[in-house]
């Protein structure tokens, strides 16, 4: 079981006002949670700098399914590295067009190369990794 | 059915040197491949930025299941934007860390109003909003 | 005169020992001072966001001396411009490149149309806009 | 003398068009121009990224030039740092508020921890790095 730790923050009357303006629009019920929230997604930046131990991310793919070879590509390269892709998700667009979400597990650099790999497949029209974490390291 | 263009580019040879060692270690096939990639990246940034029009986005959550309350704030506020979220994957990172991604259509502020709700919550620990698109103008 | 208010983070504790490795190696005195940065660094990104109100850029460029023209350009664009442009850094990078720092106030959308303007003059080898602030609204 | 290259993109002809209004928006002269500078841009990334070679980088810093102290330990961290900071800009935005750019040479990994140290510091309202390069490698 974790502790919980309380620490103050001393801060400029107007800058916390502005602060909490900004964090009611985006729904936080705290400031500690808000504040949490720009802790961890700091320290999942520096996870991802490092380069060291196992990190997570998604690789969002959009890519008309009617392109030859393509599915067939993207299914094979997902078999290659079936100890990193843990799950797929996949949503109809429209006729056309297919989105493909992909759970990644592994080192910064193997999802890296994963990610450049299916972006670049001939057919892919938009591709993004984004970065996360597996959430071991953060409370 | 759509018909293909064809323009030259003129370049430094010492450029396009550098320029294929780049795009070899991605993984393209072509020259004419990475350049479209990164003008449709250019494309979708600039309909994100303009607001106009439908889009398409991937939050990507990471939270601890156990926290209570969560997982039903979550679904309560995906039943609310029900409309706007296509589809989501869930997968159990380990016995207490899960990470899920909604595919959510719908104007760009939109999402952007989803996205800041959903990594708000208390309870999440790590949230990403991924911006891509409908696919629909770009070939 | 500004007042200071204050106010407690309740953090896990495990959370804010990596968060304290991190801004020890970032150079920071205090955790206080670590937060105000963030928060400061949020705001400022929906300044941008936002399009409203004055406020200021720089805009860095990499270019060539030899490139006909390219001076000439430069400084026809900065005069269009004088209202916006506060004051330009020059520095010799070495017998062929030069790098220019211009320091831009005024709207988002003003700031971003004449960086759009100076990274696209032909000779400019590397261009990049980086949103900061007038500081009149942080304190 | 450096040698020019050409080579053929092929494209969807709907595709180039939007790309055409976009660098037209952007002031591109022509569709060179823009994907000679979309590549470079990604050849900087990758500079910074792998971190080996020698790379410059400005840092934007607007802090209150009342706040004390602060100027001075400016001045002294540029001091110690004096082989890598190559020039400085500074431009008074008001009676308080003070802007500074920082032009900075060496290593990747140098120049961030400079820019840490600097951003870091007391009373500095907003701090950015922004990664350029010598314009040595690009053409």
């Amino acid at each position: 079981m974790s502790k919980i730790a309380r620490f103050g923050v001393s801060i400029d009357s107007q800058l916390i006002k502005k602060f909490d303006a900004l964090i009611g629009r985006k729904g936080y019920a705290t400031r500690s949670e808000a504040i949490r929230d720009m802790i961890r997604d700091t320290l999942v930046e520096q996870e991802w700098e490092s380069g060291m131990g196992e990190t997570v991310g998604t690789i969002t793919l959009v890519y008309n399914h009617h392109t030859r070879e393509l599915e067939h590509a993207l299914t094979d390269m997902q078999h290659k590295s079936f100890h990193q892709i843990i799950s797929t998700l996949h949503v109809h667009l429209d006729a056309h067009n297919c989105l493909e979400v992909l759970v990644v597990k592994g080192s910064s650099r193997d999802i890296k190369t994963i990610a450049d790999r299916l972006i670049g497949t001939r057919g892919v029209k938009h591709g993004k990794l984004t970065m996360t974490t597996t959430g071991k390291e953060l409370v």
